[in-house]
């Protein structure tokens, strides 16, 4: 079996050696390994790939030992549970659906939630739950309500806003922390908020772009996992740009969730440690 | 030789009829021919580029007469007489240098302004004259006074802005509408102003950009000419991005030339059309 | 509706006025056009949008009168008739099955054919017929024989090879001239033929890529559509590059589709004018 | 002082554990980290970079004594001494002169030989000596032993081929192994040998790239450094794509250069580890 040992703490002399110290007396077998140090914040981030037959909460504690301070993670390689959020749009929960299936992305799609029943014969043909939970003449709070009691069954790790065109309550937010992932459709942090296509049409930009983030409390602002790119030129009108947009959207969020759920994304403030 | 011709009209049926037809007439021998309608504005866009000796007020007369209400631009393909700004940066500055030289870009660098004397050597040693403008101790409109007194000498068509670090008054910009391009070391409108890698260092993101733009008395919101961008990640410092985004900037910036002094860009409100 | 007139024809003054002239006096209202001249050959292309209630044997026989010499297509603006040939990989098939299914691609899947029987579930969950024509114990041509009466059902304008991984023989090729297209796993022509990851691994390239093209009788060398690529470094095995390799080649082949039923590709000997 | 620490060695269990204890027994500040297995070889890389005033022989010798069969290089990070060797293109020279002098790339250049004498101007321009040494009417032997008495004059760490255009026999190659770099105008493996833009052309790619890699003893074979691209379309003649690749090679050069100066780059067998 593989393992993933995420490790993050106050940098100082030495981690390394005594951090593959305890692998050493553990006969680990290190597959990869990558470091960060940032300077400025004098903080250490470290993910391990090891394979074998261990006894990971020996191994925590051993590292606990030596590194009183740091946050250590320490899981199997493993699918994800995870919902998904959509509004009417295909292309990303497409995307998702068939990368899922055939293992692309590690992830078990639990359900699939919606405010609107366009996909529901999209999704039901993957066998998984539909369900729809429209907003009509819902305060958002009853909304979202009804959406966290249908989560709750599944008990996911991740939610993952695959074009979910609401905006969540800094309440519902609250709930999975460093959990929720969005996909944003510009390059953030240009043309924050509702029609980026519209308004990157409006300035004349020559390149839009795609952006996914975990979700925090500000619009937009959550930190960002990877971001994907395409040119455009005059020709394209804000619907041409949308169209366009669609292939960059799902390639950024299948991307940035390859990259948090093989556990190589550390969230550090409102910026994220990405080791590719 | 060969000729650029460019015309902008309202949009209507039969416009490229009549326009070849006249071509057409004077025995013209097309070689690369471009149109575009703004469907929203109704507004028709054509470059024309043709071979020939020909009579070229005749040719514009010509069309004139079948399009009373055409903007009609007929020039010779020429290298454009050029004044470069810059502050304290040679990346830009090189490489307009060496292009320039080795005939990369249709322009003719008339000489080199700066409000720094770091670049002297560099712009002499090409055989171009550098004026060094203090702005130590002098009001804006003062030095911008001076600097315009220089460029008087030159009657340049088009300044450039490789890397020029200080605000240009609305007053002086007025002096050359549609004819001063800079580059800005964003990706526009992300990171608009003063310090544009720290505030990308600061957000987070995992892209960056510059932009060429022709500039407008808004800061950093002239009609975009192109964009490029650069993939950068968690272990770049601000200072890092600076050093990766220079050659960002000068491939942008040395493009977008390209584009307007081959007379393929038209602006058309605070948009550009570009026939690339 | 919305019409695609396609000529190509050998280069001389004059073309365009004569082709405009034709659609001035049927009134027509022109959407988008394109020209290109390829001037070593003295061949000219053009491509024109436009749209209206038109008698389009009269235009195209009013054209002809004009440029007795063209090759003139008119089409309405329509969905593809297409069959999919695949062998084992789900990526390009249900990338282009989601495509079909929300009107992401101008095209109708009549059916999916494989050697293997693996992908019936994925494309019967569409809706679509899968047949599944095994090779096992019969000779190439027996094999084909079968393929093509399953084909001649449904009658399609093209092929698509989405990883169908066995070679066509020339026969067969040539019941369907310029209308197979093909994604090969490769920035062709580097690593023509199999195994085309394993010869990027073995030669520690940068940057692999797919390559959509045109199926005629040799080997990976018909007219290319278009191409993609993507960086790759030290890190990735065979395996990786295939894994990566991926997204591009769905990327590259649905933009190929995208590109040919839109009516803009023409090919001209072994290589296409491609008016994006 | 900064250093850079290379190892690489047969993979075992404990190699991090071990280099990591001689670094922290000297007491030095890791500043940054980089390994890498080669499974299929089972071989180990690893670069350091730390900071502090040392004693590099007490160092490796440590490093030796736990590793006896390691390759260890210990280098204070600084400039390397290059020569230059160009033809008549000033595209790649014009950077890389630029570049040191802004000491944007640690290298001094000592000399720049060429076969022709048209880029003296510019060279002599930055206060760098040119050396003419014209082929015409020498055999090959000849003509690289003049090359070779003048670059012993300056004893250069690396030589770099900045579009000379003329193979380099295996003798005079052996004298510098993996210490001469070229840049090579096509997406290796793709177009070998001479006119690869022809090549591009008549093939009808639709992508056109560089490569900087080694130079070996087979022609365009050498272990590749990194590579890049970029689009084209029909309306590129072999001219135009020469023209437009200019600023690929260039750039990939310019790349390839940091990171081997940098000791970023590894050489195993006929392929390169580098640690971006």
């Amino acid at each position: 079996m593989t393992y993933h040992l995420l490790i993050e703490a106050s940098d100082k002399t030495g981690l390394v050696h005594a951090i593959s110290g305890v692998l050493y007396d553990f006969g680990l077998n290190i597959v990869q390994n990558n470091e960060f140090v940032d300077r400025h914040h004098k903080r250490f981030f470290m993910r391990t790939e090891f394979s074998g037959a261990i006894d990971s909460k020996a191994i925590a504690s051993a590292i606990k030992d030596r590194l009183p301070d740091a946050i250590i993670q320490l899981t199997p390689k493993n699918d994800k549970k995870v919902v998904l959020m959509v509004t009417s749009e295909p292309h990303c929960l497409g995307d998702l659906l068939l990368r899922a299936r055939y293992n692309d992305l590690e992830m078990n799609i639990q359900a699939v939630i919606s405010n609107h029943d366009k996909l529901r014969d999209l999704v039901e043909g993957f066998g998984i739950p539909y369900h729809h939970v429209s907003s009509q003449g819902l305060k958002r709070e009853t909304h979202e309500q009804k959406i966290l009691e249908i989560i709750q069954q599944y008990d996911p790790e991740y939610l993952v806003l695959a074009k979910y065109m609401r905006i969540l309550s800094p309440a519902f937010v609250s709930k999975f922390p460093q959990r929720i992932i969005n996909i944003h459709h510009s390059f953030l942090p240009a043309f924050i908020g509702a029609s980026p296509y519209q308004q990157a049409y409006d300035r004349g930009v020559k390149i839009i772009g795609a952006t996914a983030h975990f979700v925090n409390d500000e619009l937009d602002d959550g930190p960002i996992i990877t971001q994907g790119v395409i040119p455009i030129n005059h020709t394209f009108s804000a619907g041409d740009m949308a169209q366009a947009g669609r292939d960059v959207e799902k390639q950024v969020l299948a991307k940035a969730l390859k990259l948090v759920f093989d556990n190589r994304v550390f969230i550090f403030g409102k910026k994220t440690i990405v080791f590719e």
